[in-house]
């Protein structure tokens, strides 16, 4: 692991969910930028002091070369770091479990997918390893909607209303310095788990945005808060609204998606839940664990229903499939389909598309703006 | 009454929504276009032979010169025809309830405006008579939330999900047809309550809009689906969804507003409450009866709290509103402030406003565009 | 109407649910005790000044005899005079609808259901009334649940927690009086509603009950509190909570029945909609005015879905009911049996027989009492 | 570890719990009566060839007098053996964690206690760790709601409504067998539960119940269904719904209490939040990580607000008390009072009293009966 030392956030919920299954153990890392915190954080979860490193450079080198050396790295570091750490780790031919957004620009998100041709390298998107919303993408691929018309998707916090990042506050100072979280910040914070999740779930791919980006806290260097309008390629419509100046949510991350027949809608708030409702018979609600469930939603669920499950387990569910994958790699032999839901480099390039094309279309106007597609690009 | 007659959907809402303070009583109609409905209709609802007029011009001329001609009329044609009607009545010295959209263009809304200066003539944006919007409106006049920063209001239906109007369904024929809806499809039938709704309880007054029209079902001659980013005077900022293709929905109205302190959440499907939530204190979730409500809230409750009241009671409200003012208007006194809240024709003419604005922008490819300002104007 | 004059409570929701389908018309009336009260709302409702009668029993007397006489008298006073008054218009020939508890005795209501034989007799037992307990009835009524195991029924107010009788509250006041409301308190007021409901409901008859009754405020002279299990005849268990005292409730009502596949789930609070919960399939929420409803409840709706009804729709429902079961009994024909949910004298009497039942098991330290069944003593 | 091999339910929640905040490590067990699954089981998690027992008695014998024998012994085998096997690893001075019910008659129970007396013993009552549940105490424990008069628990499943043991399912079969699950079915499985959580929340004590057992499904040998009327040593009173038969439900766990002033209301399905009610106050809504918590709300959470947790966490923050205790009883220290709200052996003790006692009461028809209360009579 790169980054994630005591103390920190996102890193305690990768070393808890890695280890669910039994099918990862943290052996190595290196866990911070500060020397004293890295080596700290090492011994409390009994890593061997030699592989216990001050720096991710040395930490590449030494463990490309050991015997028993990592099989995968979890990069958790702020986001100005994730593309030369994770290019240096595929380049030592160790697979990439990162956090998103990938990367902090287009080119460098486009760099790694090029360097991980025929690798394994997942992205935490973590709330697509949440049982419902895997059932709510079976659902859609299997037709239950009919054609989709149109997507909503909300990502809100409420926790920088206020301008904690003149108060001292690590994490509000880093997520809204351009120099560490990037030119984008709410959009590249949790803008781009709303559109992973919309593609997702709905099978569409984005086609073009049309945002209006705002800066609601006085002095603030990123945007907090942003309107985006969404064309889909399919023609199907729809909005993001991305903020995290919205005072009183904690987290509100909500997805409906819309076809011919009827509608879907998961919350957060209440994961374990999918709602499907139709123009002509009852809404089902469809729960974790309980009947009529697809085989994705199962394989996704760690206890039996009735009893919740929470973020702990969704990115269980992405670290079970992650093993899979590497294993599968390894074998040279084809992953399971139940286990091949996960988010991969390209998605986080896409995520890196949509922050592009959302910053583009904010500085002309709101003016319609297609997403950058290496996809077509390279298939004309 | 004008329209309104046997078999109607909202005439009848408002027939009994205006006698259920014994405030009005139905004693004159030309309630159908059908002589037949007309008469029929007149006859079930005990209106005196004399007063069941075939034609509402003949019943403007007649009700203005009987010494106990009507006080007021109700308006609840199709959307073509409300300009001329509102327009014979005013000039006949009657006063006006009239359905939404007010009109089918700005230019009439204005010139119902300037005809009704000094008179009493009411909008039914039925959803303002709400209790607990009512509360929403006094909660962010008051400050609980502070300056308000983000409004994100919804109003979707799924009952043209499919193209109805192609089998003969009469709401739908006549609400898709430009020539009888006007040049706007859901925009003008429900946007507008979703616009007036934002105004009403924000406080806020709509300055542009960015629009994305779509006419999702295949052949349908008008806009069945918005998607609208607003700018406010203030600065603030907000989305408009509004759609009549939501599959699945039933009526989807739900308003949130977002201070810097906390926000308001209400919906329609849970009209009796209303949550507050903010950054540094518990959610608080007030009901319809319950302890903590304002005056304005208190007034707008026809019964104890726990029993549920629906839209029934809200257009209650409404008409116990427009009882008061024309009551006070003939007495020439003030009215209550507590019966002060009633949407008016400049609400009215606020709706037209803005679906011209979207209509503008839209031909735009979705350019800002902003709201013209009847006020404005004259003060300039 | 005898009671109901203005500044009542439940006076009030009748008059208004008994016009909304211009079914009825209040023509003459005793509607106080207090002769100003009396005078001044009959003069605010525009009955004639000679139906206004200061006493019921000159009304039934007069009325009786009229040519344009009452068809049918509505009873809202309190408790203890519902005996005498229903029993001298039903001896005069006017069909009689009675607010619960029909009575303070169960030899009371027994004398009424045999003087009302052959007649109209309407019990309020309002909230049978909404659309979805009706569909929740249909549903049970064909098989959906298989054969009822359990039922679950609570009925709480909050309003009582404090001794509101001692500070001069006229309805704490008589609720709380023996002598007014008879010998039981909440049981009579609440449980009675909440027994009919699950007898409407369930489809089952309740054989015994096991009483643990409680006066939680000190000093009260009635039960303010019950905890209640439940016997059925089929075999089929269950538990009633009634409370007065349940602070923070403003109106707690739910029912859940319990069948060999499945449950049905209705609270007030969500009183628009139904959920209905498989073992094998998924959970199902049905909605008043939503794909899937029986013809039960689909008559029992006032407007398209999406919009919510409330208590006064309720009201209007089982007036509705009332009306025609007064007409084909004028007519000599059958109901319509989509009108004949209402509930009858006999339900009235059932009510008098579980609070009887619960108050001997009471005072028999909870030892198991059967309901007297006068329907069975009969047929013996 | 005794019992929890691979496949096995609870075991599993029990491992991911113990090692979530790094304070377990499994290095011991005899994890089945089925000696190729105990190997298996073993090697699969790394344990030791050693280490790997084939029988308990094995284990609690060398364990003990290993330098680096275990701290602790976790009991996850069904009932029957659970008094056995505590006892013999209390005796061999190990602490103990031991799966509820306790044992299988109160006798048993009461050897525990003795024998643990200044001994660590933690009995895993899960629920209690929820965060939102402990909020509820605290907030009680304040005063917030006055003295506690009435308490509503119930704890319903749903999965046994069909007759599972009778093909071959081995949850089902043990737990419906009384040689192997002891005389009481459901109250012993999860009515102590439901117990629990209604003493530790509401900090009353449980005097007497009323109980009405039933065996819905025919040829269920021990109760599936439980009614029970609860009386409390304070004078406050309550109702207990248990049910393994409540077909559609997967898992319903709600506890509310009700005080003078307001109530508490908490149920799994939404097990991150809490309302709280108010006679004389909005209704409050308080979150899991939000503002207005308690310290020993935040003690037990384990990510920031508005992230989803569910059962393994809550089943983490015991584990996490444990660990604490265990440390403390170690090192001779009083423990932290935010790691002191664990269920304790006592706690295990008071639910056999309870099964107890409803087992006497539905043996009496129902009559009142009172608990058996150790510590009232060692007192005596």
């Amino acid at each position: 692991m790169v980054g994630g030392g005591q103390g920190g956030f996102i890193g305690r919920v990768h070393r808890i969910a890695a280890r669910f299954d039994d099918r990862f153990a943290l052996v190595a890392g290196a866990l911070s930028s500060n020397p004293v915190r890295a080596r700290d954080s090492a011994a409390a979860w009994e890593i061997a002091p030699d592989r216990a490193y001050a720096d991710w450079r040395a930490m590449a080198a030494a463990e490309a070369v050991r015997g028993d050396g990592i099989e995968a790295v979890v990069v958790v570091t702020p986001n100005e770091s994730h593309h030369a750490i994770c290019r240096m780790f595929l380049d030592a031919g160790i697979e990439v479990i990162c956090e998103k957004p990938l990367a902090t620009s287009l080119e460098q998100a486009r760099d790694l997918v090029r360097a991980a041709r025929g690798r394994v390298f997942g992205v935490t998107y973590g709330y697509t390893g949440y049982p419902m919303v895997r059932e709510a993408r079976a659902q859609i691929a299997a037709g239950v909607l009919g054609a989709v018309r149109m997507v909503q998707v909300e990502f809100t916090l409420g926790w920088l209303a206020h301008p904690l990042e003149t108060s001292g506050n690590k994490q509000a100072s880093w997520r809204t310095d351009p120099a560490r979280a990037g030119p984008s910040g709410v959009v590249a914070d949790i803008g781009t788990h709303a559109i992973h999740l919309a593609e997702f779930v709905s099978g569409l791919r984005l086609h073009a945005v049309a945002a209006d980006l705002a800066r609601i806290v006085p002095g603030r260097r990123v945007e907090d808060s942003a309107n985006i309008l969404l064309r889909f390629t399919s023609g199907a419509r729809g909005i993001a609204w991305v903020s995290m100046v919205a005072a009183g949510v904690d987290v509100g991350l909500r997805l409906r998606v819309f076809g011919e027949r009827g509608h879907l809608d998961w919350s957060q708030a209440s994961a374990n839940e999918l709602k499907v409702a139709f123009a002509d018979e009852p809404t089902r609600v469809l729960v974790r664990g309980g009947p009529g469930l697809s085989a994705e939603a199962k394989r996704a669920s760690h206890i039996v229903g009735g009893l919740p499950e929470g973020i702990f387990e969704a990115f269980a569910t992405l670290y079970h499939d992650f093993a899979e994958a590497i294993a599968a790699h390894r074998a040279g032999r084809t992953i399971d389909p139940l286990h091949s839901w996960y988010p991969t480099v390209e998605d986080g390039a896409r995520g890196m598309a949509f922050v592009d094309a959302v910053l583009r279309s904010d500085a002309a106007d709101g003016a319609w703006t297609e997403l950058a597609d290496m996809e077509r690009e390279e298939r004309a």
